[in-house]
């Protein structure tokens, strides 16, 4: 059933017509879903991975993805390669467990697990990035915290946590290269928004694609300020409650549709 | 008879013939207009949206506006959208108080406010930027002045004052979203060039649209310059003298030209 | 007889055929030429201008000059436009006090005074860059010398010196706006390559085009790489006889020829 | 015999008919290899050329060599060009000392030495590429250590050393222009993987095309990081040890294609 599942995302990726007799009733017991994620999820995924990119995101490596608005019990995540150059196709599901549905004998991202573990741990988030998006990564090896030096990144409230791979892993490959590693990222992640990675990287969550996206890409605006404002003097953030009243406007889906349609017009047609 | 000058605009815009029995005659008391603003300055003020994208200094965010030419209680902006994509179709015409004249249903920025409130203030005025402008965001956010570096940045003169919305407002969004809050702004403007905006951004305002557009890049400009030297050492600014007889230079119509028309070109043609 | 000379350059811009009976005797006191400067001088100029705005030294303002090979007494520069605009037409000719030959009614560059004075001092001079050049303005405003960083800088020898315009005039509008402030700033160069001017810019000189483009250039990443490291700690500078030496083998025109044929193909054809 | 091998070489890159007799068979004792090497080898040189520049690694200047798969005593290196504008065409053959088999009349690079002598060192070594790798120059004159600040270049490992001319060679143009100033720039290097070069540039070393690629490019990265950070405040580097584990999985061939597709896939068909 779960290639059953795959087929049918392809075919309306593909825009091929999947006769109905071929829904079949075979479902496995993991996970009894009825129908294939809704296309323009995928859609808008694809448009994820090229925007990141475009926008100085992530470079070859890094990944977005998105909970299965059928069944919250899956995400859609590429295969292994580079976000700037994913298709329609090359989007595959994965389990709770951050297996993959039905792999096709393609190659996976090694650390899918940050996924699972955070769609595990937050039913609220339904997409998540995972980059190393470079004026954030000072940030986790200083202990400067990052903080929102104005509205439009207020989504940091009090700051980002930092997590220490080291803490209860001791020496790694740095890496979250399984579930119990995702496990411990997730609870230093806690219920925030974005969440620092010490010598790696970083994940930031959100409650859509849209929102995601506009969170990782003004994270990484925000790092590139407070660095430059630190260097001039010490820094006026937002207050907590300033912070809180300006998320609740320019985190909204109203104010970033707007950034949404300008990314996705650089981008031009997907396949 | 606004409705009939709107309709006017539309028609001029968008090249489509608007009947003549929707040109009724209920004319608002405030604002009588014989005429629609010159095509030229629609032009103008679209060429600029795109010019402040192209340039850096606005992304999906920020938004410039130009007093009508015919009514000086009225203002063109673009509707809510990222100023990269403004068409012609997408300039409608505001009122003294920010309102539209004729919204057409479309969504209109928050932060009218701030073009309303300064065009009330300040009769000199003809065109402002609003911006999260990013070299200049830390200047609001540190104490350090602003000031110009050189003589492009001239109009700077003593210095940029920084508006503090938590003066008198307390903790908000940081946004301006009403008469209240643009007049405290324009009060921190006083009659400068330049006002940056605590946590959020800054505006620029001129004579004319090539004067503002200029002023709002070379603000960019200057911030740039001015944050990389002061890591070298103490900075040797332009004197208030300097820049009062640099100012006459570089900030004229025979100077600014030249730039507008480089960066017109990087556009092209534009609907 | 100076309105032959320019027809006759503007002929060979545009490949027409100036028949031998028009290069009439009628020869000025001034500057007896027998001939136009060679196309291939202005082809060149003009690739220098599209150049400097491609590597980013110039913006839409700052000039580059060539002296005339057939009149030492004469310099080549463009009409009043930014330097990514230029075409073959629109290179004018000047005299040695900085005077168009023939303007053509066409509007000439306020700071021509800069070219006209260094070519009357500097008879080993045969190109002249000057700039906003941005990276290299903090040094003028600090104190901080800018120094050869590494091999490819060794031009700058013991380091660039800095014009005060204050130094005898006073307060200015901070241009080289007639020849007795263009002797002052010629002074200030010296026998050097390259001089800053406080608050403003700085000018490269060169014994040819594509030396004094490559200056222009290695002046700006120097600076660039400069202001980084002097931020890690104190800098290990080239020696003097180590840039003495490097000199002769990076500013030449075996290794300067490689960059300009990478600049060039950025460019493409010009008119 | 080697001229037979180049003519093969000549042939296979510009499709040009070498005639038979001009394969004389004048073999030089050092080198009597059977056959070409592969024509794989070839085209993935002249794609590291073009990423190299369009990553921003190399300007006109730099350049990156290939072992010979067919014959290690030899090694593949464009004639002296901009690596930008680098065609199959443009490879010579180099033996042993730096010197080309048959430079067919083309100028060479004056630094093939670097690549000569490391070959010599390092048996290990398949691939080498010189740069003055803009972000790094600041750490080879400041004393600052080079070091893996997050798991993408963990191969700097303990950090990187520089090489300092002066020792051994007193005074000089900065070059290495000879097979003595070589042996001692490798010898600098020692077992590792990248060196700095004082006031120069920097080497990178692989097992192959793109892994040396991978490592010059991410060298670039994490001095742009470190740079930034070291502003922040005291940096927590990646240890040896997660230094060594990060190394096994970021460095290997699996994770280092991906990249290279993406940059690849910017450059498009190669000549």
């Amino acid at each position: 059933m779960s290639k059953f599942r795959l087929a049918v995302i392809v075919a309306l990726c593909a825009a091929v017509v999947v006769p109905a007799f071929t829904r079949t009733p075979q479902a496995p017991a993991s996970s009894p879903a009825a129908s294939a994620p809704d296309p323009k999820l995928i859609e808008d995924l694809v448009y994820a991975n090229r925007i990141l990119s475009d926008q100085g995101v992530v470079d070859a490596f890094g990944h977005v993805s998105a909970r299965d608005d059928k069944d919250p019990n899956r995400f859609l995540l590429a295969r292994s390669v580079a976000p700037a150059l994913v298709t329609k196709a090359d989007i595959l599901e994965f389990d709770r467990n951050g297996e993959p549905i039905d792999g096709r004998g393609r190659a996976v991202y090694l650390e899918r697990f940050i996924h699972a573990a955070i769609y595990r741990a937050r039913p609220d988030v339904k997409a998540i990035v995972h980059s190393h998006s470079p004026a954030v990564i000072p940030f986790g090896v200083t202990g400067t915290i990052l903080r929102p030096i104005y509205h439009m990144s207020a989504f940091l409230g009090a700051g980002a946590p930092v997590f220490e791979i080291r803490n209860g892993a001791g020496m790694t490959n740095m890496m979250i290269t399984d579930n119990k590693l995702g496990d411990a990222l997730a609870k230093s992640l806690g219920d925030g928004t974005v969440v620092l990675m010490r010598g790696h990287g970083s994940v930031a969550v959100g409650d859509s694609i849209l929102q995601v996206v506009h969170r990782a890409i003004y994270t990484e605006v925000n790092a590139r300020l407070q660095a430059e404002a630190a260097r001039l003097g010490p820094i006026n953030f937002l207050t907590p409650e300033e912070a809180a009243k300006a998320d609740a406007q320019t985190d909204s889906m109203a104010s970033i549709s707007r950034p949404w349609e300008l990314w996705k017009s650089r981008i031009g047609k997907i396949d």
